[in-house]
């Protein structure tokens, strides 16, 4: 990267003071492969075998190490994960999948396991082919330090991210104790059914392989899932849920549960809770952003509509841009609405901003006063409301404005 | 505006040099409603009556003289048609249609004819209600003057259009001479089902109206449908085809014909060539545009699926940026592919930049070489074809870069 990338003004203020999960090794290494002067090579490696499970991009051009993923993931379990940096490993044919296989094979030997209990994941630019040593000549020395932190880990996994993202939770679970840990990258080319994101989590419960992959669906479908910078999809997108079982709870007890019995619901909050946490990282690293919006959809025919209109308003590059300049242009949001092809009565949209009713009755309030809304959209937070009147459905989408830096940064990414 | 909008660089040379059509008179006038200094409403009058027809945008929001204009639509005949730009009245509720029916009905008292005669467009600011007085005190003085000239009308539409679009052809039909003239404008909001867009086409030729009506449908699809600056669907599209019958030829010898009739081939092809011509005339002036795409894609499972993959790519704001920094960025053409939902084989995807084949089997080419691309991306005009491997499907689309301009003009469009 020739570009100097400024922390985003709308990161934490630190990076979470994150408890280690038992099981889980973490190791990162400098590899040079793009980057000079950071790490970019991440690995986590699990005592035992892990319990895995995963959701990836809905591209029709997925990347070779999603494909992998996937291929592997009906085994359910795992020893090890890897990821780098800076080169995607998308669309590099046959040559690709030839470096997955060699790099799954080098960590299977170094670790003393299966390839198919190695997990790849690759972020950065498409359609540049790499050989596997450039990552494996790394392996055997990465395993010669004590585990690295959360937060070094976050920062191997970067690409134009500002900031390391990470988040954990605690929550109970047959009477034991267990933790969620997770670590994400992503700030550009993200949208619904995941973007260019990677998300690493990690739990020391134990839990059978086709419950922990219903529980992270349904978390991922709340979090991941309604996050928009660009609207763009990537190759890469990958969410992975190790649990390694330290934690003692007994996972046979569970093989007969569904996701939603309440035994299951402290776990699941706290999943949904880191998730929804780095989910919201990502869009307030969004390349260029400098607000945060929240859009809530209400009285839609249903869920599923109201967040195809949430999105269509996230997504418009004139509300965006709206936004980018503290402009309370809520006719583009009439317009994001309307062409979001979900029944709507226009005669019953009500808009707000910053919690200030704008229309009622499919026209703007009478006597309107805009000042306390150009005053909100001065802010960092901004907060779009609309409901629609057809309907009782509802969502709730996170996204960023677009500005200037976002074109600086993408219109000159891979030199 | 306080923005000073420099032409665009993409812009022809010159406004054409366009023939008056028989039987239709154009008058402009400067109202003050949002612009200082220039003509913003536009009359075009009929000596008599003309046969309409008209394809308006697919927003549940539409405006009000949208709505206007299809509910009198099925008439199928029109004195005049009137516009006015800087203000879009949609989502005006009641006051909003109030305006249009008082606009109609002053101009159909001052031509003498029915108020549902007069077609009604506008174009600008979304949810800010306006008298129709605004208009009407300027219509009596219109009719005093000699015919306006294309290019005052196409002046009189411009919103934040940077220059006048206007397009002409000619062709025979039944053994006459018929011209086909028209203007559009339209810059931003630019999307497929037509975004904010207007675009009056005048012919002297004499067509029965579900003709008429079959021609211009098939024309649009083929020209306003495929084009895209941002992805944003207007509330306020609009594309109205006024026939005079002054030509001469015998409507009545054409009512058994199908649009797709040989005797009809040359009208068609020459007022495809009109809107072809002015929508690519509307991507010219893409705000902020620095670069006219062409993307074609071709080899999708059909025809639609193709298109859905070029607007994919044509929509990216990551490859939009990319060919904004001259930057043969292909692999965002692989991402963009990927997300557009369209089945394709991405061990056969083949793109080319500027005619140069860049990948082929699902990776780059041996030996890539990237300079001619790059030396491609520097110039005006950008080619891009994409081959996706899974059937005969084939679509074009243009768009523009997405450039800071975009940024500037939109992040303060209301000021």
């Amino acid at each position: 990267m020739s570009m100097d990338l400024v922390i985003s003004p709308l990161a934490p203020a630190r990076f979470p003071e994150m408890p280690m999960v038992p099981g889980v090794r973490l190791a990162t290494a400098a590899t040079g492969l793009k980057y000079t002067g950071r790490d970019d090579l991440f690995i986590a490696a699990f005592d035992d075998d892990a319990t895995m499970a995963g959701v990836f991009t809905t591209s029709a051009t997925a990347a070779a190490p999603v494909l992998w993923c996937q291929e592997i993931l009906s085994l359910g379990k795992a020893r090890a994960l890897v990821c780098n940096a800076g080169n995607a490993n998308a669309f590099t044919g046959a040559a690709g999948h030839r470096t997955v296989k060699e790099t799954a094979a080098a960590l299977a030997d170094a670790i003393g396991c299966a390839p198919e209990e190695i997990f790849v994941a690759s972020t950065g630019v498409i359609g540049e082919p790499f050989d596997a040593g450039v990552l494996t000549r790394h392996f055997s020395e990465m395993f010669a330090h004590p585990s690295a932190s959360w937060e070094e880990a976050a920062r191997a996994i970067m690409t134009t991210d500002t900031f390391p993202k990470g988040a954990f939770a605690r929550a109970r679970l047959q009477g034991k104790d267990v933790t969620i840990c997770g670590i994400a990258k992503g700030s550009g080319m993200i949208a619904p059914n995941m973007a260019t994101m990677l998300a690493f989590l990690f739990t020391d419960a134990a839990l059978p392989a086709p419950l922990l992959q219903a529980l992270l669906k349904r978390a991922v479908d709340e979090s991941f899932n309604c996050i928009t910078v660009d609207g763009d999809t990537s190759t890469n997108d990958t969410v992975l849920l190790a649990a390694t079982g330290k934690a003692g709870n007994d996972a046979s007890l569970l093989e007969s549960l569904q996701a939603s019995d309440p035994a299951l619901t402290a776990f699941a909050e706290a999943l949904n809770t880191v998730c929804g946490d780095l989910a919201r990282q990502i869009v307030r690293d969004g390349e260029g952003a400098e607000k945060f919006v929240t859009v809530r959809v209400s009285g839609a025919p249903d869920d599923d509509g109201a967040k195809r209109i949430a999105m269509s308003i996230a997504n418009s590059p004139l509300v965006k841009t709206a936004i980018a300049g503290e402009d309370p242009n809520w006719g583009r949001i009439v317009m994001a609405v309307g062409k979001a092809g979900v029944p709507v009565r226009q005669e019953e949209i009500a808009i707000s901003i910053g919690g200030i009713r704008i229309t009622e009755n499919g026209a703007v309030v009478p006597g309107y006063d805009e000042t306390p809304v150009a005053e909100h959209m001065k802010g960092r937070e901004i907060d779009i409301a609309v409901a629609v009147g057809t309907g009782p459905g509802k969502a709730t989408v996170w996204t960023c404005d677009l500005t200037h830096r976002y074109i600086d940064i993408n219109a000159d990414y891979r030199s």
